[in-house]
């Protein structure tokens, strides 16, 4: 819903859950992948593929492999952006991602995300990923 | 971000992520939890209180009943609204929740849920809830 | 792995992680769901049937209806047991579930959870749930 | 509770939760992070420090960096062991974990996760690491 796309970086507008954050009074870090698979579905969405979609067809998107900085803590209550912006390597789409919390620009996180796919549980060559690449 | 109150309803919109959802495909019952509780901070947020506000000030506010109805699921990518009215009795704020689609206005939850407050650890007579009820 | 069963309460015990807590250093109530629904589900592999068997024959179990009561919180690192006592209403079975911190027996949650099973997207009734009752 | 250790790996065992899996039937991902935070607090918790003593304390563990490999998905009901071992690198102690699948070996997660300390909100160097490490 809250989603803007410039052809080049996919931007999703979030807001930090109170229930998403631990007793530390920040995010878990296991949230910040919630946050960042939720943007690349609403980004494969805006173009017109749902993950139910992709689930009933048994087309699997699996992530491979993930690197992630944890840079600055979101809490409770705070508003970020997850920008998105995706390229093709072989049989990987990957995701450059980062989290901003949108109060004062403050970079929370940066993660590069290597999604492979699957059709019938076979890796493809990831033809599937060419539909979604920036022209 | 996505609230409104016309005085009586308050009314918080989101959309479910894929990530909710269980091996069934619907939005596992837990996560209805996480949205009602999500619109009733967001309702107080609304009346100028957070909730890490009231956690730093050790004011407490802790479900003590709840009682719902599972009526229809909501699956992956729905947008729904929860619709929040709340009043008091005695000790306790009462929330009358509900969770609507938005695509076919589908009732898929109905909720009661009692909350009471404890400051410093001691059970109030919920003179607390008095500024956020209805006028 | 943790359970146990006399014939008539079935008895498993989970031990509270870090991360389902909230700011305010207990157990977030959401999760309080999915320690009884993981009660539920040991329960039924007690008995020879996974959830994953049971999605794979499309024999949806869903819960219709929940009350429970909050009476002490859990927190970080505590153990626990989950309670559970199955019977049969009509199309539904009743499970009675309690959560008992180990350390001092004290009570936790109450609840009642009404469950039904649809086969096919179609409500049964309940002939499903006659092989797991108490003989 | 489910903890082993030989001086060098420590050895935690889980079972997934249905509630853990998507609508893939797999877990979904952010869960492996949950996992794997729960082993490194059981391992703290195996040397005498809970979380929530930190959390008091204003001893604030927080993951830097994180990367990660999904080599295989578990899905409901599976048993696996999460294996620790810790190492130090200046400011930073360096966890490497694995998932292994407990049925057939089958490794799915192997993951580099570096944990800072913050003590009253400042970075330190790493002190209170040394505790911890292996002899």
């Amino acid at each position: 819903m809250h989603n803007r796309f410039d052809g080049t970086t996919f931007v999703t507008t979030l807001k930090v859950r109170d229930s998403e954050c631990d007793a530390q009074g920040v995010v878990n870090n296991a949230n910040y992948l919630v946050y960042m698979e939720y943007a690349r579905h609403e980004f494969l969405e805006a173009q017109g593929v749902t993950f139910a979609d992709l689930v009933r067809d048994q087309v699997y998107l699996m992530v491979a492999h993930l690197e992630i900085d944890f840079v600055n803590s979101l809490s409770g209550g705070q508003v970020f952006d997850v920008e998105s912006t995706v390229s093709r390597k072989g049989a990987k789409a990957i995701f450059d991602q980062r989290i901003v919390r949108v109060s004062d620009k403050a970079v929370c996180i940066r993660a590069r995300v290597e999604v492979i796919a699957k059709i019938n549980g076979k890796l493809t060559r990831g033809e599937f990923f060419d539909r979604f690449m920036p022209k």
